[in-house]
């Protein structure tokens, strides 16, 4: 129930751009807590304007706003509109992960130029605070390794396939409930996970990094048997943004991967999104919420409306420019079918072995003509695994391409 | 590898009480991340000053520093040095759960009078960043629970316990692996946790809460065969910390607890500590990581320095004051002996439904002359389930007083 409206308290008037899921979800949330917002800042926010794409002006509502609420997505005229609010001289608060990690020195820039804050906690893991942890809390610590699971419909549509679902009747099952839209294709190919790793990576690490300098891959892919295999042998398959240190620069990737049982990101399912930082000081923190959801969503952009109301700081300045490293080693698994006769295993494995792949495991099955070759490698450069597959690819015996998966085993840095 | 010093930079001057684990640690990990810290705040920290038992006077650490970071532990001389600062209006950070559970509206008014900063997210969950997300990112939500596992030394225990040690052979272990001190009681009783409850419940709540109304219960009473039961059942057993509003008021409690095997705090082991935050607009957080160890703690209070640097604000006061609800209704397990004979069970249950205490499952299991006696019941007032076992206790057919562990059930509030 909203408290009734106080007399002679100050306003915070917060200008609020798309009306959508989010945009809906929010300007009620504000009102329901625009009392309990009051006692704690002193004042009280209210909506003073709105802009759609159907009626509304952006000069009008930024004129009559103190603060603006940025929910309309992409990046024109998201862009112009933040720059615009900042150049007024106003806190801009987005939940825009598309602007931020194409566009974020520019606007990290200007609202340091004008002393103003640019707050997006919202554009990241949904309600899991990581970002203002990674700003406050974690500020003074030497950050080695984020993990993140952040993107909800992929999560949700891996526990599904782990439940049995093929992909398409998983994918199927998120559109009826909302966790995926009719195109599904931002985030099956791990391009959304790709951009909110880009906005972690820059917190986490102070270096620049674009969404096109993120390699990652999707969970198109990824078939029954792979996740079949996974429970087996109690592992998790989970698609995995990492941004981490390695050999002296910055390694930024997003792709399925096998989590051993124990990994804090394992058990995370359905529509979650979960991080874990890894630092030696700390040795690791994780954190976890819904990933997805309006009033969810809402929440997170309200408590950075509160933020900026208390006149906490902005994002620091960048402090390092770390390279970005491309070629990093990870353990993988291979699937692939062969015809089942002699000699196959050792031709497979002497072909790897010359690019220096080493097998941890094998498991070979047959199935009448053909076998069903599954293994795990010890860590090797993905360049040179690829190499290696080539090769294999090419012998007359291969009857379907290699499949690979990365695993992440257990590790402490 | 520390930095070298910058010329012309201004200097944060640290006073530091207290030289023991934490204090080392803290004093290390200040030195190393100094220049990274003056990266990110314009300011370069250095520790001008360190009172310990042997050495030191407090007036001459205060005198020469612009923030004091208090960790003596207990509440005297700490309370002393605490508001001494504050009143020569320098910044305090303090990991003193006990200070600030018994003394911390003391604290927070002198804070707000004098506008210093009073930063203690060290003081609960070690590095886990639940003060800062409830007083910032949650600021505006409107919460309805806290559940917690705030003390490493007991969780550890209890993850032991599961492995099959007995409660002795785990403390001895603990305190092997430096998890528990020498004297636990603080620990095994629940104590510890409760005064971290305290403080999370006038956070998240805006009442104040002293550690005296807490009730709590530790885990020395529980025997192997409740987590042998657990087990069976696919249940955790933990000790969690509770605090969530109840018939419009407020319950805070800490006791062991089964929670139901997809509960976020159900697969946290060893010193971990986690909290999960559950409010209607956000579904539910869980933020878990070490809750102990001299160089995590020392961690968590770094980030405090950072972000006192930054300028980041103090608590906001009190807003509400809710009653504190003592008698909250949960479902039990109840564990007894009695003799093997007919009608026992009748008459158990009878006695129950006298009390209003309905049984939801029951597991008897014959043991030569006597048996052994499961139960849960529905929710329950815990009042009423004391009545009704006061009189169970009085059959001469019991063999042992009956036990008891609460169950957190699945549900969403």
């Amino acid at each position: 129930m909203p408290a009734e409206p106080s007399k002679d308290v100050p306003e915070l008037r917060v200008g609020l751009l798309g009306l959508g899921t989010v945009g809906s979800a929010f300007a009620a949330l504000l009102e329901e807590r625009a009392g309990h917002i009051e006692l704690l800042t002193g004042r009280r926010p209210v909506l003073a304007g709105v802009l759609t794409r159907e009626r509304g002006s952006f000069e009008e509502v930024l004129r009559g706003a103190d603060l603006i609420v940025e929910l309309i997505g992409g990046i024109e005229p998201a862009r112009e509109y933040a720059l615009a609010a900042m150049n007024a001289g106003k806190d801009v608060v987005t939940a825009n992960k598309q602007l931020l990690s194409s566009h974020g020195e520019e606007l990290f820039d200007l609202a340091r130029g004008r002393g103003v804050q640019l707050r997006f906690e919202a554009a990241v893991a949904g309600v899991v605070p990581v970002v203002r942890v990674l700003e406050e809390s974690l500020a003074g610590a030497h950050i080695e390794r984020i993990h993140g699971i952040v993107n909800g419909t992929t999560n949700f549509i891996l526990t599904e396939m782990a439940h049995g679902l093929t992909y398409a009747q998983a994918l199927a099952e998120a559109q009826r409930r909302g966790f995926a839209e009719a195109d599904p294709s931002d985030d099956v190919s791990g391009r959304d996970a790709a951009a909110k790793m880009a906005i972690l990576a820059r917190l986490a690490f102070g270096t620049p990094v674009r969404l096109e300098q993120v390699r990652y891959e999707g969970i198109e892919h990824l078939q029954g048997d792979d996740l079949q295999y996974a429970q087996e042998l109690g592992l998790g398959l989970k698609l995995i943004g990492t941004a981490e240190r390695r050999d002296g620069g910055l390694s930024v990737r997003v792709h399925p991967a096998f989590l051993y049982a124990g990994h804090p990101l394992a058990s995370v399912g359905g529509p979650f999104n979960a991080v874990t930082v890894e630092s030696e000081a700390i040795t690791e923190i994780t954190m976890s919420g819904p990933g997805a959801g309006g009033r969810q969503t809402a929440s997170a952009v309200l408590g950075d409306v509160v933020s900026a109301m208390l006149g906490l700081t902005t994002p620091p300045p960048p402090v390092v420019r770390l390279d970005l490293v491309e070629d990093v080693e990870s353990a993988f698994y291979l699937h692939m079918e062969v015809a089942d006769r002699p000699g196959v295993l050792a031709a497979v494995t002497q072909a790897l072995g010359e690019q220096g792949v080493s097998i941890k495991s094998v498991v070979q099955r047959g199935m009448g003509e053909n076998a069903r070759l599954v293994m795990v490698t010890h860590p090797v450069l993905e360049s040179s695994l690829r190499v290696a597959l080539r090769r294999v690819g090419e012998f007359d015996f291969v009857r379907s391409s290699p499949r690979t998966i990365r695993v992440i085993e257990e590790e402490f840095t």
